[in-house]
């Protein structure tokens, strides 16, 4: 490391790092719904590990590891006609250098695909990424559905 | 500081600072929705200097310092049964590293503790974050109401 | 430049550059809705370039130079009683220091100034932002409309 050293104790390196570390594990946050409702199997899956987890309490299952993880957006493909996700109030946390936990909140509004009825779904996400080879992806999410609206009539009008 | 002074006449550690500043100050802007919709107290409660103040205008009140503002939590679990607060479009402003202003918007979704019908309301968010003894919190937030539905009847169905 | 190279090969003034950028630009994205919701010819026109174009694929028209898209706030103006954009899941990326795309989705709830029905409007917008003379603004949104919602009957009740 070339960078000084400020009075607080962490390089301009490591901070800079850290830095830029929010910014691409944002985008894996942003790209979690780019993924879904733009029904793009290869933007979804590029942002997973292997051996990652996606966990939906309540009865909706875990799923382990990429393939099943895969199988979650084909699901989400076949019950809805479409899908808006909308992420906000994203804090992350690092537990080191190459290792992080996020919160947010989403706002997901869903068509249904089998009788075009129109319903919000409100969840949250707890997150685990992980900076493995310098890249950051998801480890491990946890999505937590916090309110559901009962579904109605709110067809396109376009 | 030990940093080098770039052209442009800031130095990297100010620079550096004011970053890490606006990602502490979003943290805060994020823990207020987390903190209502969650009902975590502490959490809520730890956002905000004791001499704080949070101005609600349009004849919904003004609330100054800690124990006033606890109570606009304590109000808010009252007459909602849910709430869920998407806070977005926040732009920070720097008057000097220790103090900021902030604008952002926000879209809450409420069910009423009374009948259940959800409302949706919009609001705008203009704060003052301070920085004391090295740690950002809030020092005042006008919410302005913006828009606000009438309640419909939209249960969980959950 | 005063600053020490990393490793990684990017100067520290390079990367704080880019850092800053990002603020800037998600300061126009927010800015678009704060220009258009409060009505706000200043603020709005304040984000584009002289040159810049704004463009709405599907029958809705295409705007070049600031005259033509400070039309379209006129525009929504008449239409609209009322608006509210929320801007999430914001991905910027740099084609060189002084040019960047930025990718993000958008709720925007607007009354009908005609009857005071309510419609929900889901899109995405594809970006190009550039810095000239020191400072970034807007030079091309693409407006995709992806989901928009019957009007329904969701008066005010403030």
């Amino acid at each position: 490391m070339n960078s000084p050293t400020p009075a607080g104790g962490r390089s301009v390196e490591a901070r800079l790092d850290e830095i830029e570390s929010r910014t691409e594990i944002a985008s894996l946050v942003a790209g979690f719904c780019e993924g879904l409702d733009r029904r793009d199997p290869e933007r979804f899956g590029a942002l997973w590990y292997e051996d990652a987890e996606f966990l939906a309490p309540g009865g909706r299952g875990n799923f382990y590891g990429l393939e099943q993880i895969r199988g979650v957006q084909v699901a989400i493909d076949t019950s809805w006609a479409r899908t808006f996700h909308l992420t906000t109030n994203l804090v992350i946390k690092f537990e080191n250098p190459d290792r992080a936990t996020g919160r947010a909140d989403c706002l997901a509004i869903a068509q249904s695909a089998a009788d075009g009825r129109t319903t919000y779904i409100e969840a949250t996400y707890f997150d685990i990424f992980e900076r493995r080879d310098g890249e950051w992806k998801i480890a491990s999410r946890t999505t937590e559905r916090w309110f559901i609206s009962a579904s109605f009539d709110l067809p396109p009008n376009a």
